[in-house]
């Protein structure tokens, strides 16, 4: 796999795609502080070590040594494990554009050799099916994730070559790709696996390599999902999106983690063809989805039962399945969408997912991770027999790789540039190098959001010449000012949701956007008849919750109560103690009488309408729960009015 | 196994057991009409010659078959198919003592015979394990349910010797019970296996015979559960009650079914055994799972995920999982609870369970069921692929012989006997021919409950002296009449919820109950999150619920609201087109404008305020839901405060 000389970003579309943003590299974007550096730090200093450890200690390491015949032994469950070294190798490629790290060079050189020793001959490479089912490759393409592994390896190879590195993992992931193009590509049988993400990775191939060959195998999968062709699987046609064709289905069903990446694909897949219908279809399902599918945190999947989304409207907090992949996932496709139309509705979303339901994924000191990232968690909480909370692993390891490797990869999410100049999509500390013209323009962003709204944006270097400096006004913020050089300026945004300001730029110019960012009670639609009644609190991209462990004595979680009009109180917490950066909301909150338990909890008796006592209920970052004990946590809190809470 | 003379009903507590009340036997109480009855026909006409199909088709049969050694092929999953087998066996032996059934009487012999011949040497007797894993016998206890199945199969032996038959099955049955005493009785490992049931059969089982040494093993499974000595299966050991022992534990978790079944089996336990310390950790259990884990229904286990038990007050209404089994060993539960205490509240949770979650899972014409019971279907509702109506089979057929089990021996839990006279405890059109003092009572009810509440019991023949008749008055009944011989009388209830008439009673003379029965709407505890802002509506036992299909062309049921005082008219229908035999009630209700769906579902723009257009909704009981189309469905309907809805 040779180098063109490219953009060294996970998503780089060629120079003839119908891209309207162009994305940065990795290296190009540097981070310099905020919570996006602390993810960056803890994710090199633990999660990484960690993860690595795991890929020996869980066996993934240990089935590829059987495959590649070096050792004897007991395949390890589940069957997609080598998916995590693909996944890790990719983070580790990441990683090491953004900061030197040899520990994981090593890896890199040594994983891609094993996976080279363990590599048959014609390519194909799935420890699973060389060493507990021979002989039966391609035979369970609804279960059996070979494809599907074969795109996060293929992944994996483009992000080493961007990077400038080489060695075996290339070698190894573009014979694979070319293993599978020569089975499938001309085929009648169906292309893909019951696993989507192949897709987008054979776009990112193209894109690398351009070799028509994998765009047309992209396609081959996008166009032949849909048809029933890998039978019903032990989920259902729904489960793994092969119910409907991509341009009939109107919403998104099924496994949530799958049909995000499905999506991904297919606005790659537009991209790269200019087939509008792909856009047009995978727009209207994100608009549904959004609408009645999502809860407030960006997260999606209502269903724990087959990693699922739920029916429109099924929004449950407290049983939410919220999967962090899930998160990671639709930031693959608010980021493509983002690229295809320059929307700044996809940036506010893809804001929501990564400083709620994504961050929320990992504990403060990067050693712990969720799978499942619910809105309400009891007392008495168990699942199975798990209290729900953070582990540092988990028996299909497929969340923490994500993690690794989205965060690794931030810096590319920040900014793209267009014919016009550079857009500053999401707002973190940072020093940005991005081609406008044929020169280069470095900024610097100083802010401390998103604890605060203010954003000062220095130009460092500029072209000759004038350009445009998009900022986007996010969908929360009612009221923001705009300062450019000592001048005011109207910060209204226009219909793509960014205020655009465009002139000669000098070195030494400064912008200053101020987002006003109070506290804000939140009511949700109606129709999810799971959140009746209740109210959450938002503060600028960040959803709050409420832990018992913060409230005042005696004070238990599902007694408390919001008034309709409650007032709140920003308290902003330099170093607290545990959440170290933080901003915490006071609420003027009431505390309801402990009705009786006994009998059935449905009565035909007047509602009772004892006063709720008045308290000061706090709430914190969503992202930063659970670093605590493992107490009641809450989103949405019961909205009180005149005085009576509903429902008695 | 010989038949001692005993009642021929499921549960026969010993002369010397602890049990305040005594059941009738199955032949003792006739039903003659009313929902009872036409459950009873359908059961007959319909359901067992559907589960008869079922079992040759699906491979029921076939399994055994190979287990026996006369054919060979392929052993059709899941491993306790032969739980099928069992159970109508079972239910075959109740409803050829309700009512004389060839066919069924070959099915007993035949089915039978082929057990026999399955039967190994020592008595054991599992296809699976026969034919599958041989070798691997009681290896694999935690997923087995080696012991479990031997549990229902001594049922159905215990069901046919008490019927008077005899033959093979009895045979079989004894043999296997033998063959698990003898392994498991005096050894050091677990003798239970991951799926509680067997308790309660070999408590049975001793009754049926006298052996103690089933006694002593029924004991033994109780006491050693909760040890954690079956390892942590693939649901962790809450999933089937092995996490705390059985005096230990507060609270119902883990898969419902087998939790159920294992109260059941604990309370036989106390009721021979006379361990106080058993009835009280299984009544507080009771107390909590009324209180904090039961859907208005009656139906329980309100996850998908495990089949299991939520945290308290997580009861949501469209994701409930309700189980037909579980609501099915919940009566047993109620039933056993009411024999040991003689208190009505059993009572009226097992009317509870019997007319709403468990008369639901069948249709109106026997030939399909539900395995999930919600409250709640949305217009979109998938479940998987699956749209989430009643189904004829199901790949694991556990809740249509339980169904066809309780069905033919409906009788049995309708009276029972204690030193002082008779309890009626369910209302149901009848003859009941119960023993008091040396003689026998015969006595007819006549009603057209539950559409009515007037009950006339008219004694038929009484022997001389003074006996007592006691008349549940259900706990949803806030005004009752009581007429005796032409008298009116006193009809208030005594602390345990019956009114008990002392008297010598002379053959023709009357007793009429008029229970009030007004449709009323019912709030949820303020602590069920999934409920908040809702109401229900009942009528007497039955829960009702809102079906698309009723509604006012043009009235979406998202939309529909109840306003706090409602007015509702009862609309008596004595031949309802589809579902015959009927009452629905129609509700002033509201329709609210649907709102735009656009952006997310969460905003901190004020609640609009548009008001409820009138309309008028329509109810139907819940247990005869879903028998026309598979449109939307709520029991749980939106309340209106003030003509404004909550959330809006």
């Amino acid at each position: 796999m040779q180098a063109k000389e490219q953009t060294c970003g996970p998503v780089v579309p060629t120079a003839q795609a119908c891209a309207v943003e162009r994305p940065l590299g990795v290296p190009d974007v540097r981070i310099t502080g905020g919570p996006w550096a602390r993810w960056q730090t803890v994710n090199r200093d633990v999660s990484f070590p960690l993860g690595l450890a795991r890929l020996e200690s869980e066996g993934n390491f240990g089935n590829l040594r059987l495959a590649s015949g070096e050792t004897t032994g007991e395949f390890r469950s589940p069957v997609f494990m080598d998916g995590a070294v693909h996944k890790m190798l990719e983070a580790a490629a990441w990683e090491v554009v953004r900061e030197p790290n040899d520990r994981l060079e090593v890896f890199l050189t040594q994983a891609g050799e094993l996976l080279e020793r363990a590599q048959q001959d014609d390519g194909y490479l799935n420890s699973y099916y060389q060493v507990v089912r021979v002989g039966e490759r391609y035979t369970q393409l609804d279960r059996s994730h070979e494809i599907y592994l074969g795109g996060l390896l293929a992944l994996a190879g483009v992000a080493r070559v961007r990077g400038g590195g080489e060695g075996a993992l290339p070698r190894v992931a573009r014979r694979f790709a070319d293993h599978l193009v020569e089975t499938f590509l001309h085929s009648d049988g169906p292309g893909f696996d019951g696993h989507p993400g192949a897709e987008l990775a054979f776009v990112e191939l193209y894109r690398l390599t351009g070799e028509t060959a994998y765009l047309d195998y992209a396609r081959k999968m996008v166009e032949d999902r849909g048809h029933g062709m890998l039978g019903k699987g032990h989920g259902g046609l729904r489960y793994f999106q092969d119910h409907q064709p991509v341009r009939e289905a109107e919403t998104v069903v099924g496994h949530a983690v799958r049909a995000m990446y499905l999506e991904a694909g297919i606005v790659d897949l537009y991209l790269e063809t200019g087939d509008r219908t792909l856009l047009d279809a995978s727009v209207r399902r994100f608009d549904d989805m959004v609408a009645t599918k999502m809860s407030i945190i960006g997260g999606i999947g209502s269903r724990h039962r087959g990693e699922a989304f739920g029916d429109g409207y099924e929004l449950p907090p407290d049983r939410a399945y919220n999967e962090s992949c899930a998160a990671f996932a639709a930031i693959f496709w608010c980021w493509r969408l983002l690229l295809a139309t320059g929307e700044g509705r996809y940036a506010d979303l893809l804001e929501r997912l990564l400083f709620n339901a994504f961050a929320a994924s990992t504990s403060l000191d990067g050693s712990r991770f969720f799978y499942v990232n619910p809105l309400q968690r009891r007392e008495d909480h168990f699942e199975a027999d798990d209290p729900g909370r953070r582990c540092e692993w988990f028996a299909c390891p497929c969340c923490p790789p994500n993690i690794m490797r989205l965060v690794s990869s931030l810096g590319h999410y920040l900014a793209t540039t267009n014919a016009d100049g550079i857009h500053l999509h999401q707002y973190a500390a940072s020093e940005i190098h991005a081609p406008v013209g044929d020169g280069e323009v470095v900024l610097t962003v100083d802010t401390d959001y998103p604890w605060s709204g203010s954003v000062a944006v220095e130009v460092r270097e500029t072209p000759a010449g004038e350009w445009t400096l998009g900022l986007r006004v996010p969908g929360w913020c009612d009221s923001a000012r705009l300062v450019v050089a000592g001048e005011e300026v109207d910060a209204t945004s226009d219909t793509q949701g960014y205020v655009r300001l465009t002139r000669e730029w000098r070195e030494g110019d400064k912008v200053s956007l101020d987002l006003d960012m109070p506290a804000r009670l939140v009511r949700p639609d109606r129709r999810i008849d799971a959140l009746r009644g209740c109210v959450a609190l938002e503060r600028g991209p960040l959803v709050y919750c409420f832990e018992q462990v913060d409230q005042p004595a005696g004070v238990a979680l599902p007694d408390l109560v919001v008034p309709s009009e409650a007032a709140v109180r920003v308290v902003d917490h330099p170093d607290h103690p545990v959440l170290g950066r933080t901003v915490t909301v006071e609420v003027a909150a009431g505390v309801l009488p402990v009705p009786a338990a006994t009998g059935l909890p449905y009565t035909s008796a007047p509602a009772p309408t004892d006063p709720a006592e008045p308290t000061t209920a706090v709430a914190v970052p969503y992202f930063q729960w659970d670093n605590r004990d493992g107490g009641g946590m809450r989103v949405w809190l019961p909205e009180l009015e005149d005085g009576v809470a509903h429902g008695g």
